[in-house]
């Protein structure tokens, strides 16, 4: 029995999130078949972040056990196999303590902004389009308030008791994005221990609010210790969101 | 009757090129439909640079003329109409001597690389996935001997027999690209006056064959000179050829 992690880089677009669901185009479906086909065995995938639905990854970890030594690379023999939606960028022996969710010190992602009237079809599926208006200084204001500790009640949809909705926030900012051409495309990075379902799509989503000039910039703090998920802004859609980093 | 110029981006995916065809989808039909919905009237578009089938655009250039004074901002008029792979960037009334096709001094394309052994799904369909090796200073001595007045008999399937096969480029450089997280693309960055059939493609087929090690690049000196097309290396496919900008 040997422990494998693998880097894996996927447009969320096709796919039904991350976790396997029976009848459904999921990331992990698509590459547990790959391994079943190329391994003559199933292993289960655990994986750094479950994204949701929509939600791309170009630094996602996962690891698996699997009992035969594989016989040919791994890499190449699972990229032969699965969609081209998918690319595992390295499969490498890890030590059997490996645990790609336990491990993991913190997660990175990086939400892409097309922040211009004009829509770019380069940017369909990889960017969010804001023609509403962005003032950056304002945005980078709210961003600089969320290091730190804070309680992310208002930027999560779950509500289950006996959940602790603390993140630790190391990173948070707006940078200046690439996209082709000249398309002004701005991205959210931001890392932390963990985080809550949708967490970083309410941020951006709320952030925006603000930076449209469509919500006060004043009440922002104080959503950051604990208010009522209602008080937060709307939950920004999946396509611009990327699981960029897994620190272990 | 007044002149308009129109600035158009478009994902050449899904389209069998700019021209118009009967039964086919292209973009010139997809634009004149949008502006026979706006306008009322079907004017006929005249480009800076009709693009192949799947070749893409981000600084597309067009011109008519139209009859009646649109009522409505005409970009977010056509916007609405046209397909999202199309995107026009602005529309404008233009002096009635502006012809998009022959007043353009000069055309510029980028042709992007990913040269990687590791393809990415964030460039499927936008780079050409070139995993055979680059070796970037060969390539980029080859760029060199393109700007000056060449014979590019080599570079084009065209034979016709009366046609003049002289360019002059002014330009024609590798540069580093920006791809999705890390994906190293690489640019190739072409101005001429104007260019010959599949020229910038084979140009980089060539190149690319060089930079591989599968072909000399001493002989790539002499194909600028008139040799014949099967002289020269492969067709590089369409999807990762850009018209970037053109100048009036």
């Amino acid at each position: 029995m040997a422990t494998w992690r693998l880097d894996i880089a996927y447009d969320g677009g096709p796919f039904s999130g991350w976790a396997a669901q029976p009848g459904l185009r999921t990331v992990q479906g698509e590459l547990e078949d790959g391994l079943e086909q190329v391994c003559g065995e199933r292993p289960r995938l655990t994986v750094a972040g479950r994204t949701d639905a929509g939600v791309h990854a170009w630094g996602q970890v996962a690891s698996c056990e699997i009992e035969r030594e594989p016989e040919l690379d791994l890499r190449r023999s699972l990229n032969a196999v699965t969609p081209r939606e998918v690319s595992v960028r390295s499969a490498t022996r890890a030590p059997d303590t490996f645990d790609a969710r336990r491990g993991a010190r913190s997660r990175t992602y990086c939400y892409r902004v097309l922040a211009s009237s004009i829509a770019s079809p380069f940017e369909v599926g990889r960017a969010l389009w804001w023609p509403y208006g962005f003032d950056r200084a304002a945005a980078e204001r709210c961003a600089g308030l969320v290091p730190g500790t804070h309680d992310f009640t208002a930027f999560t949809p779950t509500q289950t008791e006996h959940v602790r909705f603390e993140r630790d926030v190391v990173r948070c900012e707006w940078r200046d994005g690439h996209g082709l051409g000249e398309d002004p495309v701005l991205e959210l990075w931001i890392e932390a221990d963990a985080f809550m379902r949708n967490m970083v799509r309410i941020l951006v989503g709320t952030m925006l609010e603000i930076a449209a000039g469509r919500r006060e910039e004043d009440g922002f703090a104080e959503l950051l210790e604990g208010m009522p998920r209602e008080r937060a802004g709307e939950t920004a859609p999946p396509h611009g969101l990327y699981l960029a980093a897994v620190a272990y």
